[in-house]
């Protein structure tokens, strides 16, 4: 990306177009900033979005996507401090009611908006409903907030945090005057369950909803999808992209997409680097697989072992556990010809173990597991974390 | 089972036509019993065995697949100690060599043995070869002190612990006198990587090898295919089932398959009430689904997750990790008809919480969660434990 300068201090409000704001709207009982709103200001309004695949899906998720199929939106609202998931059909009608909400408060501030044109993001503990009161009364605060430059961008990113220790932001600004923003919460090791993943990116780029759809399809296939903490996959994960075309700049697909890439893969190092409670950041890398898809199970096998990630945990060069993980995926490998290395120290070769494989020094934060299945030319990478005692210990009291 | 009488102070030399023994031969540094030897009588010599599904397999694996294809056994020798997995063609040979030495051991002590008539079963750190002149020297020790009775059944048992707690055996007594022996290690939470699950099985009663293959297979799918700690599998699980027909008593293929699975099922039950630093013993049932084989798929899906074993740590009634779970299985649900229960308390139907689903006690030692999918009449159960601190100490700790 020699083309675009890459800063963390900026982020949905970078580009042209955007306005947000985030405010303490009395949902989380600590008092902590828990309603956002991203808000833009066109000319265009074209957007795209990518929702969870777990089949129970979270009232706003369903929303969203609802919303999404008309491929344009003027707002964004986001809450923290509950999930809104598994709350039956009392919670959809709390999801639809905001989204009304919002759009009756922006038509009041000036700008004509239909409920059809918000998406809506929650983040929390599943199974509540959300105190609808308060978050009314928000989305009628929260409109007069909306503030143009910068500090809307990082008030709107501390606002969706829930365990997160850092507001995550990412702005792109590319040579030819067009620029890319975005702020993201969530996967923090902390409290994966409401690890609900929530991105939203901004540009005041031109482009058409099937170029943006396409290139946050593709960017989040290579880093999101393949940022794997826990296995688990939440009831709300969402990623929104939305265009106001401000700069009256089109790039070439090819450079939407590289910038899209580019701001979703640091959002992802900022999401893994924010693991708090984790001690290790791992990186496993799978080469030689007889497609990237396969690299890619084989690679999704080992990041969720619980064996190599408490290993890993204990800087303990443990790669019997490797093979061991590798060994349950489901395609065909000979067991005599992959190689594994820890830190780039080979470990196992030729079906043994390498001379000095126990001492290799894991004691870094940073570890790198690369396995050579030398069958294929296929690779995949994941990014994981180590399996410590601050995740059971967080993750075994949250909702108590 | 009322033909049947169980019992758990006996193990392998309960039916007759078996000796076993089990002695300290240096190969664990801390001086415990390491090796033991299973033996076979007669007149009869059938056998059948069940191995990993891991396509990294340690050799001993091997070597048993290897020998169990002549569907005949005299001995079985087992070492704790070490793994002997990914150790190369080195580590095959000393399989080799360790059957060899028993079947020149056994044919000396006056039975003509020949090595393909020996089973080697090997459990411990995955990686490191074992100290071969420690094996060697203790194969022709072990042979004179094969007992029978009980005792040597007992020592075998004790032999094959790890991180075992205590010995598990079983034996049940037919009423037409005939009796099926067991003894088993592993699985517990401890230290699951060498959660290597080494199984024996032994009868008196007459059977050919195809009934006593089905038999075997039928009980495995059912009881420790559905034990499942952590979702990895070892490189040298192991389940065996010797007949050395010394009743002259021929059951039916019936009454020996309900024997060979009511001995699966208690040995089972031990492994996971042994789950050492493991605070819950969970059960997880999924009724209501298209097939058997869904209800597995889910029933595991659940019992893999991490979220759901941190919160039951914590006696924590986090009903929505169990649906966020479940909301991952590779099949199509409807999230709306999903009703779930823990320890009998409905939590969640129709898509919404039940009153009081907060506040289901979780605080003793058995948890049962029950999810009905309400989409036909598939059903499966699988055992698990909760994520402890317990579970991340010892797995952290192991190699170093």
């Amino acid at each position: 990306m020699t083309d675009t300068k890459l800063l963390r201090e900026q982020g949905v409000t970078a580009p042209a177009g955007f306005r947000a704001a985030g405010i303490a709207a009395g949902i989380k009982a600590s008092g902590a900033p828990d309603l956002a709103l991203v808000f833009n200001e066109g000319p265009d309004y074209t957007a795209a979005g990518v929702f969870t695949s777990n089949q129970v899906k979270a009232a706003p998720v369903r929303w969203s996507q609802q919303v999404l199929k008309g491929a344009r939106l003027r707002a964004v609202i986001l809450n923290s401090g509950g999930a809104n998931a598994c709350t039956g059909p009392g919670g959809f009608q709390d999801t639809h009611t905001t989204a009304e909400a919002v759009a009756a408060a922006l038509s009041e501030w000036g700008t004509e908006t239909g409920a059809v044109e918000v998406a809506v993001c929650s983040t929390g503990l599943i199974g509540d409903r959300l105190p609808m009161d308060k978050v009314l009364a928000g989305v009628t605060e929260i409109v007069h907030e909306m503030a143009g430059g910068l500090v809307g961008g990082d008030e709107a990113a501390r606002a969706i945090m829930t365990t997160d220790t850092v507001p995550k932001q990412v702005a792109l600004h590319h040579k030819d005057n067009w620029t890319l923003g975005g702020m993201a919460k969530g996967a923090g090791m902390l409290a994966p369950s409401l690890a609900t993943m929530l991105v939203v990116l901004t540009t005041d780029a031109k482009a058409d909803a099937a170029t943006l759809d396409r290139a946050l399809r593709r960017a989040t296939a290579l880093t999101f999808d393949r940022l794997d903490i826990d296995g688990s996959c939440s009831t709300n994960d969402t990623v929104l992209l939305l265009s106001s075309g401000a700069s009256e700049i089109t790039p070439s697909p090819e450079e939407l997409e590289a910038a899209v890439l580019a701001a979703c893969d640091d959002l992802c190092a900022q999401l893994q680097a924010d693991a708090e409670g984790v001690t290790k950041r791992v990186t496993i890398t799978v080469t030689g697989a007889g497609a990237d898809g396969d690299a890619l199970i084989a690679a999704r096998c080992i990041a969720r072992d619980s064996l190599v990630k408490t290993a890993l945990f204990g800087s303990d060069p443990n790669w019997g556990r490797v093979l061991a993980a590798v060994g349950m995926v489901p395609f065909t490998i000979d067991p005599d010809r992959i190689t594994v290395s820890f830190n780039g120290s080979p470990v196992f070769s030729d079906g043994a173990p390498m001379p000095g494989a126990r001492e290799v020094d894991l004691s870094g934060e940073d570890i790198h597991v690369v396995v050579e299945l030398n069958q294929g030319t296929g690779q995949a990478m994941v990014r994981t974390t180590d399996l410590s005692h601050a995740y059971v210990e967080e993750n075994s009291a949250y909702s108590s």
